[in-house]
């Protein structure tokens, strides 16, 4: 069985652990380990009769939720099959400029999606080297906070990912806000903007009015543990959605989706129980794991760390699943990292504990 | 609110109506009343825990429980996210053509899918007034049974609905083979072959293995009513399918129409239900309208017929629906029918006897 290149293919690691996939501990894909919320399941189970309609093309009643929510207009929203959908869309539209700016190390899907409408990739690298324990990738004053080298941008589209996956590094709203004066079009992937309590997100949702060259993705899958059920929505100017609309299909969002959507955004106890966990529970394990020699854990404003390590990653990788059933992400999808470095999510304080005595006597 | 342009948007129906969506009968849509069959709904609720997993991107178990079913090599196959989702990707492909060849009525997604590549389509039509009472469009030796003109088709594509959507015509095998030999990519939607018992269905995955120029589209929508859930699958060359593969994002298909999808082909006594009811209901309710004056209907092989008025159909339609709270399906979205057509779903005897005391009572 080939090596999976995305986090969460439990069926490769089941078969080197030699174990079911219900045995697994699973630090690979960034999941919030509270699981789903009990609001969208009961959600999901009280409307499981909708399966026999067709949901509303227009999905009328899921945006003005979401729009109540997020405090905009719902012609703003634009609900898709997964955020990854909703990528591929924005991809079509980035691919039309001369070059997609691109933050690397990236999540792999970006080439995907801007690959398959053969758009040209002009790599900006992060300066990872310079991370030695304080937050990564501080702007000097000399330098500009976002790696973006001063070029011609005007004909040129930008595909940021905010907080970064996999560094965790998050960039302010107002380091984001000259890219949106130079670059014609600016993709931003919030997948994980939800784990950042409102006092500290940064999300740009509340500048969409402003700036029809600028599309947000938001995800559901990550917060609030549905990576199978696939939801998540573009915020972008109605005029861009619409012709989203035109090109995919009219019904890409399931029933079930649209309606553990509507109960889960609503869920407040939830958000606030993942936040609780987060803030202690990534101190915690940051400082284990920066405490065993040969590990440099970045500093991250996600539900994952990734960590530089002196000894090759996918043996501990294998060493990890051969003796402890636990799962972490190589990084071998991002070319720029290599076999140097991991990338595990924050689980629940005992599973971490678990896999730093892990990690500990393996290094 | 805007008339839909497809059936099933229960929404408008319910304001015209002036009653809750729960209280309409719905004849536009052309799903099975049957519902969902028990063990697909009972395999969503058993597994419902697999929300919080990313699906396996390869849907390898699914597309082995296909190919088991459908006796063929699991390569061949691609799950969507509803065939409507496949649909976007063979069109992509069409759009590569010179033209994409339409028989026409034609599903107005198709033209939406073609429309979104600047494909371009040349239309077929169908010729509806030769239509008598006996099975409409039958061959006559002189002419070809496909109502594609003579001329050169090499560089072009077909797009085909077998069952035809909105007449209910039902090619055979035989009569769609030489399309096989002239056009360099024909698509075939079988989204209601499902509906043709084994004895009759004309169904062209036999020959996949042949013919590296044919797409078949599937869908689980209309036989097993799950268009909430949103499950299709493409039969075609493998090459082809790893091609859409790198288009679109990883997990398609969610986890729960992957349990239900492996359920419900499963479900024997299920499909033979079906089948009994249909041959029955359909002929009665065929009958029973052509007994009443003005209406003609055409004989059909699916679950849904076509009906020929003497007076309009959006009338008629709005008087079924403010009276009665029954919702049929105007043709308004096929320009070459316009307001003389309607399309109703075949649905159980007392429902349909409801439908033709109701036209009855407004002709």
């Amino acid at each position: 069985m080939n090596r999976p290149l995305h986090g969460g293919n439990l069926n490769w690691a089941a078969t080197v652990a030699g174990c079911p996939v219900s045995l697994l501990t699973d630090f690979s894909a960034s999941i919030n380990p509270l699981g789903t919320p009990k609001t969208a399941i009961a959600s999901i189970i009280n409307n499981i009769s909708q399966l026999t309609v067709y949901p509303d093309p227009g999905y009328a009643d899921l945006r003005s939720h979401l729009a109540k929510y997020h405090k905009i207009d719902h012609k703003f929203i634009l609900p898709g099959n997964g955020s990854a959908e909703l990528l591929t869309w924005a991809a079509r539209e980035l691919a039309q400029q001369k070059f997609t700016y691109l933050i690397t190390p990236a999540f792999s899907d970006y080439a995907r999606a801007l690959n398959a409408f053969d758009g040209k990739i002009y790599p900006c690298p992060l300066p990872l080297n310079s991370c030695k324990g304080e937050l990564p990738f501080a702007p000097s004053p000399q330098t500009s906070p976002l790696p973006i080298p001063i070029s011609p941008r005007s004909e040129s589209g930008l595909l940021l990912n905010n907080p970064h996956n996999p560094t965790g590094k998050l960039w302010t709203r107002e380091e984001i806000l000259p890219c949106l004066q130079q670059f014609s079009l600016v993709v931003v992937d919030e997948a994980f903007m939800d784990f950042l309590m409102p006092s500290e997100e940064q999300s740009l949702i509340p500048l969409i009015g402003k700036y029809p060259n600028l599309v947000i993705l938001r995800s559901l899958t990550k917060f609030y543990s549905l990576p199978g059920l696939r939801i998540g929505y573009a915020i972008a100017h109605p005029e861009r959605l619409q012709k989203w609309q035109k090109w995919r299909d009219p019904w890409s969002v399931n029933a079930l989706a649209v309606v553990a959507t509507k109960a889960a955004i609503q869920d407040q106890e939830f958000q606030q129980q993942t936040w609780n966990w987060l803030a202690t529970a990534r101190s915690r394990l940051f400082e284990q794991l920066q405490a065993i020699p040969g590990l440099h854990p970045f500093p991250s404003a996600a539900n994952y760390l990734l960590v530089k390590t002196e000894i090759s990653a996918t043996k501990l990788q294998e060493k990890l699943l051969t003796n402890y059933q636990i799962v972490i992400r190589d990084c071998l999808s991002f070319p720029e990292l290599g076999d140097r470095y991991f990338r595990i999510a924050v689980r629940l304080p005992a599973e971490n504990d678990r896999l730093v005595e892990a990690i500990a006597a393996i290094v």
